[in-house]
């Protein structure tokens, strides 16, 4: 629209004839005389009208008008532009409102999830969920530049990908070219990322959307999630912890500056010591709990390298045995436990690390490994029959053409902004999250499909 | 690696002790003496050893030893580092390697691709290929940059979604937790971004991951793209335009600097014109079809609302009806011609906008309709019957609660850096390309996946 200014600028345009656009986000009818407040995505002023017909909240409207200086006793100071108002001249509406589902003048959390998920487009008008998805980007804005200058690249991997496993239920695409087989998305880009470091690009990241089909939580939307990948060459354990403590607090004093970081360097704490002192892998280190501004960040380290494994290990991921990977099966296992590895393998500690915030895990990640023969030791570890091992062979393959020691993290971008933004879940941070049954956000799916888009792939539902 | 130095750093570094490590990326054995091109992931440098045991090409070696200026004639001016050598005093072999399976010195494009796809992690050692992918981050970041210094917030959308017709097969995913129903990977985050105009942040981007089971031609990969999606509120087609090429030439200004764009303001040619004129809708402006360095972008407009139906578009998208759209079911008819709707549909302009770069479309968009009325309308000139209709009832809910006059556009990333990189093929500026008959680089999917997991998705494979 030529001509428009945003409601931001109109205090600079004092005695000016403006035009605005945008919501209707209140109307107050004192007679003769109607107060609009505009908002647009900029914020809102106040517009002052005489003689229009009834407006419904939420409407699109256009205002032309002269911008005035408020009375001094009549500054609305919780506003930007709470020292003007605009006399409108001209009102039209672009788009009429009907009545909203629910009230949009809350923070939202008393309102059913499952209506504000069918609405979300007008849960995101909300002030609170805006502000969450421009502070969202705005850290990932800050991540992706901070690590560009430190000399890392951020490399696209596949979605449509074979099963890595991770621990969880894969979701699983049909083949239209090879009936009968399946593409899994991925639960993290964890090969991939192993092989870029094969590829020999030495620092890399992504902001990476990973699947994992299991129940959701709190604290885990169900079906995807955005992490922050980071895979480096030439590295021990400590350079990890140090570049993601760094990053963390530079983000947070650039981002959250209002929030405390309330250890530096952050705790490293033994997995051991964890469950001894705390009762817990994730302890919660804050002073004052009570305190929301109070971040305390740590690490866990030296996790045994395997678990028990249990029935649910055994179907996704691991093969029949006494022992599943704690982390994942590409860990490498500390460099003086190595001879364990066949005597006592339930003493092996793996070289992983998580990352700890105020009682949350937000991030997890190990120096991998890089040697064939001891990546194969694990596979038999942890039942792998040899068909499970051929389907890793690529990357016994891959260590046998010159390759880097290395090792990443990998931190929960949805987690880390639900803590820090001391929001109740994680879906209060996304944009179209799906319910807990696993329907999406706003359009109905999952959804039968045509009959005919299933016989091409050449499947059938036993329902 | 602690004291460790990259390789370009060396010249700096003349006369002292410096630790390094990488990839032999060269050795030529003159008697006692082994020189070794060093690599790593700032470029390479020159070792001189004496004495040294036989060391494959592409093995991992790190190297202790005195950096020395050499000698004026031996300067080597086509790499960085070119005035110095490194006199080996140590050398250790972190990783050795098997031969190559093909050489990475030339350019690849000889070997066969399946070939350099099986063996991805050493192909994108090349020097071209990692070339490529740092280019590729580099206009991303750009892109990112100068998007948020607009106003625009980057805004994630599912993956697991339900369909958007966008004259392609989706491919499936099929629900545990609703057995019998599918999800779909999207063809692009269309619906989504207008959801986001309905929200009210107006100025939208995402580098977004698209999917579509078609088959591949060298300008579009099987499976999955990545788009550049731009949309905006209250905007006019020359707004859309006008942005992307202000984007567009920013971009070759600053990340392909050696790269000329023909001509300023870009062309606009009606469709019309083109298909006349040039006998195509995406016409090769160049001036010089032999200059590697010239950039013809020009728009096409004008297009009409709606092509004959065909059998193809009445499975993917459409009713059935004797029209299809041209574009999308979104794209807004031409202001002018609303009236010809009910006339003479296959007169109506659509408000469509094609972005052609020397002969390739690079990228496409539309201003959308935002009237629940001519939505509708839409629907039934493509014949939707009620039930298809009933599948975006959501987009109809949304245009009644205040909806903004909005549009965009979504650039090919992956086409874009092909035809500015002088590629062959949209594989060359990708990580891990599939192959031709849907198969991943280096994994082996997709692959016949357990039958518990088809047990528990309640789906049958029937071939």
């Amino acid at each position: 629209m030529k001509g428009r200014i945003y409601t931001e600028d109109t205090p600079k345009k004092v005695g000016e004839k403006v035009r605005l656009i945008g919501w209707v986000e209140s109307v107050r009818d004192h007679g003769k005389i109607t107060f609009i407040d505009l908002r647009d995505r900029t914020g809102i002023v106040q517009c002052v009208a005489q003689g229009v017909d009834r407006i419904s909240v939420e409407s699109v409207v256009s205002i032309e008008g002269l911008v005035k200086k408020r009375p001094q006793n009549l500054v609305n100071e919780k506003i930007s532009t709470g020292e003007v108002e605009i006399e409108v001249e001209k009102l039209e509406i672009v788009s009429k409102s009907d009545e909203m589902p629910f009230p949009l003048s809350t923070d939202g959390l008393e309102i059913d999830e499952g209506i504000r998920l069918k609405y979300r487009y007008l849960d995101l008008r909300r002030r609170r969920m805006a502000q969450n998805l421009r502070i969202r980007f705005k850290t990932l804005q800050f991540i992706r530049n901070w690590l560009e200058a430190r000399g890392f690249v951020e490399i696209e991997t596949p979605i449509l990908t074979k099963t890595t496993p991770e621990g969880a239920r894969d979701f699983l695409v049909p083949s239209r070219l090879q009936p009968g087989k399946f593409y899994a998305l991925p639960q993290s880009p964890q090969q991939y990322k192993q092989l870029l470091m094969v590829a020999g690009f030495e620092k890399y990241f992504q902001i990476a959307r990973c699947f994992r089909d299991e129940d959701p939580r709190a604290d885990r939307a169900y079906g995807e999630f955005t992490q922050l990948d980071i895979e480096m060459s030439f590295v021990d354990q400590d350079d990890i912890l140090e570049l993601t403590e760094e990053l963390f607090c530079d983000l947070v004093k650039d981002i959250f500056p209002n929030k405390r970081i309330n250890k530096r360097p952050w705790p490293r704490v033994s997995h051991k010591e964890a469950m001894e002192k705390y009762g817990s892998d994730k302890p919660d280190l804050r002073e004052n709990k009570n305190d929301p501004d109070e971040l305390a960040f740590c690490w866990v380290v030296d996790f045994p390298l395997f678990n028990r494994q249990t029935k649910e290990d055994f179907f996704y991921g691991s093969g029949k045995s006494e022992w599943a990977p704690s982390h994942h099966m590409f860990t490498a296992p500390h460099p003086d436990d190595i001879s364990l590895l066949d005597k006592d393998p339930g003493k092996v500690r793996g070289l992983q690390h998580d990352l700890v915030l105020n009682g949350f895990e937000v991030g997890g990640g190990s120096i991998r490994i890089h040697q064939s023969e001891i990546q194969s030791k694990v596979f038999d570890l942890i039942g792998f029959t040899e068909e499970q091992k051929r389907e890793f062979e690529h990357m016994l393959t891959a260590f046998r053409y010159g390759v880097p020691p290395h090792g990443g993290i990998a931190p929960g971008i949805d987690r880390f902004l639900m803590v820090v933004l001391g929001e109740p879940s994680v879906r209060e941070v996304m944009a179209f999250p799906m319910t807990s049954n696993g329907t999406t956000a706003v359009l109905d799916a999952p959804s039968v499909p045509d009959k005919r888009q299933l016989r091409e792939l050449k499947i059938e539902v036993k329902c």
